[in-house]
C-alpha cells in the first residue's frame, strides 16, 4: 500500500504512516541513533559501533520517502541515508501519550495469580533435558507464573545442579554454592529448623538479591512440611486495590534488612518492600519478618500508616486465598522467582526426615535461555 | 543524667529524651516490633521470632520509664514489658522531618570523585591475604571510591580467583566464570578487539546487573590500552547540577539494553540509565552505547530532551576532568563497582600483547566481609 511520510520541526522529526491505522512521529536523533546500517550496528553481533558524540548535535532530516516497506531517511549535516522497515518502526514506536499506568502494573509476560488461578507446572527432568519445546514451555511458566517444578530427578546430593544447568548458573553466597535445608540441632538460621515459616522472600538483606531460588527435595517422609508459594505481585496489587496510599508507603520508603548470623557475615540492605520501576512496574517484593531490621527511613508522621500497610500485606501473604501449596516428593525441584514469589512451609515434625538442597541463581540466564529457545519459532513465523 | 519520657495519642506513641539535646518520638507498634528481648529476637542470630500478626493491632503503651540508660516500656493488651538502651534508640530514631534530599544524593559511606579528588588505592595481594587491617582499608576503598587495585600477584591464568576469594564469590554468566579480554580475530563482542572503548558499565542488559567486576592483567606490552575509570555517580550529580530536568528524564524513564551475540544468548533489560532508590539515593548507573537498544519508553514529547540529557551524560563521561587513568601491570587486578563506575580504555595496537582475565562478582559479599572486619573494632571502641 502507498504510505505517507512528512517532516516536522525543520526536520527534527517526521511522521510516518506505518499502516492504514498507524501513523507515528519519530525524532531525527532517535532515528539516527537507531540506524540499522552496517556502519552503525555491527552486522555480526548487533552492537552499536558509534556513540552519541559521533552524531552531530544539530542532526536533522532533510528527506524521507517510502520505497515499498522501507522508509528511507536522509540526515544532515552528515548527508547519510539509511532505511527502516515499516514493521521495525511499528515495533519500536514511542509516539503514545504519556498515560502512565497505575503503580503496580505488570507486563504482558506476567500473569499475577492467587489460589483461584494459580497452577503448578511440572515436567520430568529428563524431558526438560532432551526436549527443547518442553523446556521452552517450562521456562515460560517460570517467567509467567514465577515458578515451575521438575520431577523424577535423581535423589542424590547435588542433583539440583542438573536443574540449574537447564538454564543458567548458580549464584554462590556465604551459604555456599548449595545449602542444606533440614533439621539441625543448633541452627544458625530459622529456615533450618522444624518450625513453620511465614511466607517470605529469601535474602532481602542481600543487594542485589538473588533473583531465582531452587529447592530440590531429596527426602520428605516427615509429617507436615507442605510447601506454599504466594505471588507477591498479586498480593501487592490487592493491597493497591484496597489501600493505594498504603501501597505508596511501602513502595516510596525504604525498609531495612539485616543478617549477622555467622562468623564473617554481616549483610545489610536499604530497600523498599515493594520495588517499582521508575514508571511504576512491579519489580521486586522483599518481605521477611525474620531479617527485617528497624525501619528508620519512614518519617514519624507516616510510620503508623506504614505499619498498617505492612500488617495488611502480611495478612494477605498469610491468607490461603493467595497461595498454592504442594508437597514435594524426592527427586522434585522447584524453581521460583525470588523477586516476585514468597515461599512458606507448614511446620514438620521429627518423625521421618525432610531434606532439601537449595541454591540461588539469577533470572537473566533463565530469561535469556527462554528467549533464545523462542527465537527460531519467531523467525519461522515471519 | 535523669531523662524524661511521656506518652501521647492514648499510648500509640511516646516521646523519650535520649540526651540533653535529643528528644524523639517512637510509636508503640514500632517499639513492639523491634523489641530486643529473647522472645522477640533469637539471642543466637538476632532473627525476629514473631510476625506482625503476632502483635495485636490495637497495641499501645501503658507505661514507660527510665531506669538508668534503659527505657522500660509496657504494652497492652499483651501486658508485656521490654527495655531499650538509650543509645540503641538514638541510633534508630526516625523522628525527623520528611525533608527529602535532592535526587542523586549518596550516603556517608561514598565519596563521589572526579579527576580532582580521584585516587587509585593499591595494595599487594599477599598483604591483603595476610593482613586483615590492610584488607579492611582496601575493601573500604572499594566501598568509598568504587574501586581498588591489588598488585604483585601471580601472572598465571586464573589468578584472579585469589582476588575474588578475598571477599566473595564469582558470579558466573554466559561469558563463563572467567572471561578473556584480548585481541581475537573474529570477535563476538567489541570488548575483545583492539579498539578504544567509550566509558561504559558492563552488562546493562543483564538484570540483576553484576554489581562488581574484576579485571586481572596477565600481559600488557601492547602500545596504548590505558585503563580509565569514571565515577558515574559524580557524573550524574554534575548532570543534576547543570540540568535537573535532564537528570529527572534519565532517572524517571526506562532505557532498554540488549545483547544477542552468540548462540543461545538473548539478554534484554528495561531499566533507567540513572537508577534511584525511591527516596532519591543514587543506586546504579547503566551506560553502554554498544548494547543500548531502541528507547521506546520515553514519550514523544520528552524524547528530544531525553536525548539531550543522554548526550550530555556521555560528554561528561568522555571528559578527562571526570576520569582517573592508569596502566595495568602484569599481576595487577582492579576491582570496581559496576553499578557506579564506568570503565574505558584507549585503543591498543597489535604490537606486543594485552591479556586481561575478568570476572563478575557481587557487592553483597564484599560489603559483608568489610562490615565483619570492621565489627570487632566497633566493639572495642564502645
Amino acid at each position: 500500500m502507498p504510505r505517507n511520510v512528512h517532516l516536522s520541526d525543520d526536520g527534527l522529526s517526521l511522521t510516518a504512516q506505518l499502516s492504514d491505522t498507524q501513523s507515528y512521529r519519530f525524532h531525527a536523533i532517535w532515528l539516527r541513533d537507531n540506524a540499522l546500517d552496517a556502519e552503525t550496528r555491527s552486522p555480526g553481533n548487533g552492537q552499536r559501533l558509534i556513540t552519541l558524540a559521533d552524531i552531530p548535535a544539530d542532526i536533522h532530516i532533510t528527506a524521507a520517502s517510502w520505497a515499498g516497506d522501507q522508509l528511507k531517511v536522509t540526515f544532515a549535516p552528515e548527508g547519510k541515508s539509511v532505511t527502516f522497515p515499516a514493521n521495525w518502526l511499528a515495533a519500536h514506536a514511542y509516539d503514545s501519550p504519556d498515560a502512565r499506568l497505575a503503580p503496580g502494573w505488570t507486563g504482558p509476560a506476567i500473569t499475577p495469580w492467587d489460589s483461584s488461578n494459580g497452577t503448578v507446572t511440572r515436567a520430568p527432568l529428563a524431558t526438560l533435558q532432551s526436549d527443547a519445546e518442553a523446556l521452552c514451555t517450562w521456562l515460560g511458566a517460570v517467567e509467567n507464573h514465577g515458578f515451575a517444578l521438575s520431577t523424577d530427578g535423581p535423589t542424590t546430593s547435588g542433583a539440583l545442579r542438573d536443574v540449574v544447568a537447564l538454564f543458567g548458573y548458580i549464584r554462590e553466597t556465604n551459604y555456599g554454592p548449595l545449602f542444606e535445608v533440614r533439621t539441625e540441632v543448633n541452627p544458625t538460621n530459622l529456615a533450618f529448623t522444624g518450625l513453620g515459616l511465614q511466607g517470605h522472600t529469601d535474602n532481602p538483606y542481600r543487594d542485589p538479591v538473588p533473583s531465582l531460588q531452587l529447592l530440590y527435595c531429596l527426602e520428605n517422609s516427615a509429617t507436615g512440611g507442605e510447601s506454599i508459594l504466594i505471588d507477591g505481585f498479586r498480593v501487592a496489587q490487592k493491597l493497591h486495590e484496597e489501600d493505594p496510599h498504603g501501597f505508596d508507603l511501602l513502595s516510596h520508603y525504604c525498609a531495612r534488612f539485616e543478617y549477622v548470623g555467622s562468623d564473617g557475615v554481616c549483610l545489610r540492605s536499604r530497600v523498599p518492600m515493594i520495588e517499582l520501576s521508575p514508571d511504576g512496574e512491579l519489580r521486586a517484593i522483599r518481605f521477611n519478618n525474620r531479617s527485617a531490621a528497624a525501619i528508620t527511613d519512614v518519617p514519624f508522621d507516616h510510620m503508623q500508616a506504614y505499619y498498617a500497610a505492612y500488617r495488611r500485606f502480611g495478612e494477605l501473604v498469610d491468607d490461603p486465598a493467595n497461595a498454592v501449596s504442594y508437597k514435594m516428593a524426592p527427586g522434585e525441584c522447584v524453581v521460583f522467582d525470588n523477586m516476585r514469589l514468597l515461599h512458606a512451609r507448614t511446620g514438620y515434625s521429627g518423625a521421618g526426615s525432610r531434606w532439601l538442597q537449595g541454591c540461588y541463581s539469577d533470572r537473566d540466564g533463565l530469561l535469556s535461555t527462554l528467549a533464545a529457545l523462542r527465537a527460531p519459532k519467531a523467525e519461522a513465523a515471519e
